[in-house]
């Protein structure tokens, strides 16, 4: 049995996001249907953690057990031979037996992109069409105030029964203009549910003025979650990379 | 009665191209019947050309006559309202009498992009995923070749019986690196079907070192629909700009 790491791209636009739900398409389905007709019976994956529906990813990572007798260009010819244009597997490896994609992780970088310019419907799915100025330096100076280790309750959706540590770290947070765009880039040990996108529209909420860096310290300090209601679309959200 | 005109950019990924067909839909549906809800009566509107299926556009033109006594800003925010995400009226200004959005441009800005990187499932639609290197010193140089006024009749798609004159003149080509793409700018005074596509297509040939600088030469003065067979892919395209 060989223990199988898939590092996959995958535009969400047309997805319910990466977990399998009954009747909707999701990315974690359409992989696991590729597989399981390459091994001629189920195969279940593992993602390194979930995108919600139309986010997409340039570097998420899934394994799963195979008994077949193929090397690991094969799997990838096979795997991409299988799948749809908005789906890529970019890269397969054999890892250790007690490799996980989600336990074996030791962070994740995401990437949050604004156009501040004219509403472009090229990039609608891919780019939060903002159209208005943010003043990078404040928001900057709030991400600072994010970064280390935090309890994000007040910035995240995760039914509270369902978690207790909502401890995270979040080691970097780059904020750049491209022309008329700005990034927002996060990198951590972990991200809970929806937590990069509040953090993300509570950043922009600074960059629009709306919101002082020191009302962004009291949401995080509250621990409350109900402090606040920030939340940015997902189409602008690309998970970039997972960190083993 | 006052002439208007428009700028409109759009996502061709899931259109039949601009022009109405039956059965399909296409960007010239969707405004002219955005432009009937506001006018309470059937408004057609008139494209400085048409674009393929699959091709986008950021800046093309069209007009339309209306009664209604609206300003320029009233008419934006109203046909905008009415316009799915992947549809936007950029502009939107009172012409003279005998302005025609076809008939009046002096000329046309294509770009098509190519990907010589990895395969990137999030630029399918926009984006050319050729996966292999080009010399664009070869390009330019079969580029030049192809400036200035020709016979394209070896690089066009249309009907014989259905246009006598196949001669246009093309006044730029620019073939740039950006990162893992190459971006080929064309313009010119007018473009016959297919030709922007052909002609990419061949600068690629050209690229990969498939044909030579003079085998180009030799396509462009045989004034012969046959001679060749190379046509990009429509989803590479954007029509940039036309020019008046």
């Amino acid at each position: 049995m060989k223990k199988v790491k898939c590092v996959v791209s995958y535009d969400g636009s047309h997805y319910h996001g990466w977990q399998i739900q009954p009747f909707q398409s999701s990315i974690q389905q359409v992989i696991e249907s590729a597989l399981s007709k390459i091994h001629k019976h189920e195969v279940k994956i593992y993602g390194a953690g979930r995108t919600d529906k139309g986010v997409s990813a340039i570097g998420q990572v899934f394994h799963f057990d195979s008994e077949l007798n193929m090397t690991s260009d094969q799997y990838y010819k096979a795997i991409n031979a299988l799948l749809p244009a908005d789906i890529y597997v970019r890269q397969v490896n054999f890892e250790n037996d007690d490799f996980h994609a989600r336990f074996s992780a030791r962070g994740k970088w995401y990437r949050y992109s604004v156009n501040c310019g004219e509403y472009n419907p090229l990039e609608v799915n891919y780019c939060l069409q903002l159209n208005q100025t943010l003043d990078i330096e404040k928001m900057r100076l709030a991400g600072q105030i994010l970064v280390g280790q935090h309890d994000f309750t007040a910035f995240n959706a995760t039914p509270l029964d369902e978690i207790s540590d909502q401890v995270r770290t979040i080691t970097k947070i780059a904020i750049t203009r491209q022309d008329d765009k700005v990034i927002l880039d996060f990198e951590g040990d972990g991200f809970l549910r929806y937590m990069v996108r509040m953090l993300t529209q509570t950043l922009i909420e600074v960059g629009l003025g709306k919101l002082s860096v020191d009302q962004v310290k009291s949401l995080l300090d509250s621990c409350d979650k109900n402090a606040h209601s920030y939340l940015a679309k997902a189409s602008g959200l690309t998970l970039m990379a997972v960190i083993y």
